[in-house]
């Protein structure tokens, strides 16, 4: 009943009677001391720059003894963190010199960018063999970015069986519950006991070593419930599944997006959960632990993408970066020729009264600060799942309300800033009226810009940030340029 | 040697002979189709608009039972939402009418705000019941932002045993790992066999019934290892915990900062750690599950944080929301105003040449826009402790290749399309060289101002914004404006 796609890491790590797993590869720390007191890492849990300059003058110094002697006693998240610190020319020596600590749990920690150009400098048949070792879900990160010609050279060097749990885990979307998914977990059939379950696991070796939870299946494999560990562990050894499992589960279907699966944990607290073929018949789990960076990904992505800066991620080769970026600020261009257009039609009312031209940036400038600060908070509540069609009228009404209070305050204080400094009442009294109106404007825009985006199934961190400054910037010029021409401040 | 603190709530789940866990309280699912084809959930797994609209319908028309009926299928965390989704005077009347219906499930999963407001119309004697069958972090959640006369009334109420944890939790600083600690947790010491454990789980009926790990305790009480259950239930009866545990186990202060502890859990992929004093002894453990909803706030903040909207939550009170985000908009103001008194300075240039007031805000902006792809890459990277002083230098020449790529780009662009449109050669070179310099300043600004805030030991995601906004708008009009004086463009 069990994921036949059987791992020898796995059975090698599931050998608990043998004593190599009491002789733990990390040394005892007794005293029970938080491991910030460690050498090698900061206050921060941050490897020491005083370390990492240490490893790369050994590097430099090609003494790789000295390299591998500091890098030992490291946890593997902080072997991948040491790839990631060091320069990009330094990382395949490095690899090299520490080759039998480079361990799957290194690999897997990898930041995609440092995986992807280090493992481009490895041969096939060390990739393959990396892969081999890998979970699924982890092999498939480490492959899915390589190169068509690259991807079929390590996939031709690797087992039967893994290449055809990688093959079929690279048919699903990119992105998708099937690329994240595990293919080893525990389904037994309801009619087993408690006893029988504990007597299952004992007797077959090639089961995953760390699961959390035993999946039901009825007879055509598709989940029927779900058991956690310590409820098993609490029950007598006579109760059927049947009675302790729970029938409630969240059932993850293969092509559902990686965004919305991590929603999901969130939102129901899950520890794993099932996923289900078209035909509802259980092929993978997915852990928390995977779903995890995913959760930080996409919730951090917000305040790349509404600034442009794309994957914004500082390992990514300058050229993506470049191109990624300039696109954005050509964007940017374009809509800013907007708002140079709006002040041109003004120019004989600057060329009378030019302390026009030295206000003007303020009034749009705030507009774009109040914009912004609506957008931020509405694209992270669409993004929660915490905006829907049922409260987006309120929310519609709570950004204008918080608009007038802000645009209020901000109104008074330039109105009577510019009126003492300028000794222009009247230029006071126009440029806290277009004040008042821009940010009105911004949060309309800032709320109403990305619902509109999110009903035409864009994604409203992407493209909301460029309308909206074009909308604050053109506003904001044409209020404060055209109430100063009409209310008849100038000539 | 386990956690005494015992809660009636528990005891009841723990009893999983009993048949009413058997019996679930879900409706059951033949098909395994996923819950997506629920009749209240649209295909985004969030609550239709139209059944929203019901509820809300039978709320007004005071037919309670048909509430009652509606609500009823839902899981808890659909509750939850619900509550968010209809308008705040009328949770109080949704809340009464599916009493039974508020278990602590919903109640834990509630948004703060909601949950505040809800909590804050609630008599004592019915928040003390909640708080006593809550864990204990869902406890502390619910009452630490209370005023302190209802948070007094309300641990009044409570048993002594469930309010000394409450107090104990309450001492501990806001938002640190003591807050977030679950005091219910599984301690046992090296001596027993997996046999023993076994036993001793299936006699304590009152301990917690979801873990993943069993601790296990020096005679100080100090964690010496870990046992996930997986491992407890492969291995043989007679098999010593001292020969299965993981000794290597990250320990988290109790008074660690819940940024640093979802960093921790993001790191080292942990599902649950356990919390010592500062003597090293064992007083709670975190799970995984209290630390992905931190995981997704922390990440999501930033986008808040640079744009100024504060907490940024939808259902933040709108005076709360206009306080924090007006005190941004002044910030700008000011800084804004030195960008002006920088164009003032130039007041005879543009008066001389009127379009020089039309093209500048396109220099300022642009800075503007590049300046803050920058800085949003930066502060993820310092908050993810991917940028540390070991490659602060590399991420800031990285920064500056960016730049002039990006600035080589926009400046030909822009110096192309001002001399055609103008007519004007000299005007173009002059913008070209200005827009150059302001997006390689923008770039510096981007990346030194976060690293030196953090330096410093302040959040680059609260201040960095203002000050690069301010450079880029002061240089960009600088530049351009001084350029243009400077060439001899003007007069």
């Amino acid at each position: 009943m069990s994921d036949t796609d059987l791992k020898d890491e796995r059975i090698e790590d599931a050998d608990l009677r043998d004593e190599s797993l009491a002789a733990s590869e990390f040394p005892e720390d007794p005293d029970g001391e938080p491991e910030t007191e460690s050498e090698s890492l900061d206050e921060d849990n941050r490897l020491k720059a005083d370390y990492v300059r240490a490893v790369k003058d050994a590097l430099w110094e090609e003494d790789f003894d000295r390299v591998y002697e500091l890098v030992e006693p490291l946890h593997p998240a902080d072997i991948a963190d040491l790839f990631e610190l060091v320069d990009a020319d330094e990382r395949p020596v490095l690899a090299r010199s520490i080759r039998d600590l480079m361990g799957v749990e290194v690999i897997a920690e990898l930041n995609d960018w440092v995986r992807e150009l280090l493992v481009e400098t490895l041969p096939a048949e060390v990739v393959a063999g990396f892969a081999g070792e890998l979970d699924t879900d982890d092999a498939v990160a480490m492959l899915e970015d390589l190169d068509e010609d690259n991807q079929r050279a390590v996939l031709a060097e690797m087992e039967p069986e893994d290449r055809a749990a990688i093959e079929s885990a690279l048919s699903y979307p990119d992105e998708s519950a099937g690329r994240m998914m595990s293919r080893e977990f525990v389904a037994v059939p309801e009619t087993m006991t408690v006893g029988d379950l504990i007597d299952f696991l004992r007797e077959h070796r090639e089961l995953p070593t760390e699961f959390w939870e035993v999946f039901i299946v009825d007879p055509m494999h598709r989940p029927i419930g779900t058991c956690v560990l310590s409820w098993i562990l609490r029950c007598p050894r006579n109760i059927p599944l049947y009675d302790v499992m729970k029938r409630e589960q969240t059932l993850i279907p293969v092509d559902m997006d990686q965004e919305e699966v991590a929603l999901r944990f969130q939102k129901y607290a899950l520890i794993s959960a099932a996923v289900v073929d078209t035909s509802g018949r259980l092929i993978g789990q997915i852990t928390v632990d995977d779903v995890v960076h995913i959760i930080s990904e996409e919730a951090g992505e917000d305040a790349l993408l509404l600034s442009g800066a794309g994957d914004g991620d500082i390992n990514e080769p300058i050229r993506d970066a470049w191109s990624g970026r300039v696109r954005w600020l050509i964007a940017n261009l374009l809509t800013a020729t907007l708002a140079s257009a709006v002040i041109a039609m003004f120019e004989d009312t600057i060329a009378a009264m030019v302390a026009l031209a030295t206000l003007m940036p303020i009034v749009a400038g705030l507009g774009g600060n109040a914009g912004t600060q609506t957008l931020a908070v509405t694209v992270r509540a669409l993004a929660m799942n915490q905006l829907t069609p049922s409260n987006a009228w309120r929310a519609v009404r709570r950004e204008m309300s918080i608009a007038l209070l802000n645009g209020g305050t901000v109104a008074v204080i330039i109105g009577l800033a510019v009126s003492l400094i300028f000794g222009n009442p009247m230029l006071g009294g126009v440029i806290a009226a277009a004040m008042m109106t821009n940010i009105v404007i911004a949060g309309m825009a800032g709320v109403l810009i990305p619902l509109a985006l999110e009903r035409l199934n864009a994604d409203p961190a992407i493209s909301s940030s460029v309308f909206v400054t074009m909308t604050t910037d053109s506003m904001g010029f044409l209020v404060f340029l055209g109430l100063a021409t009409m209310s008849g401040l100038v000539g």
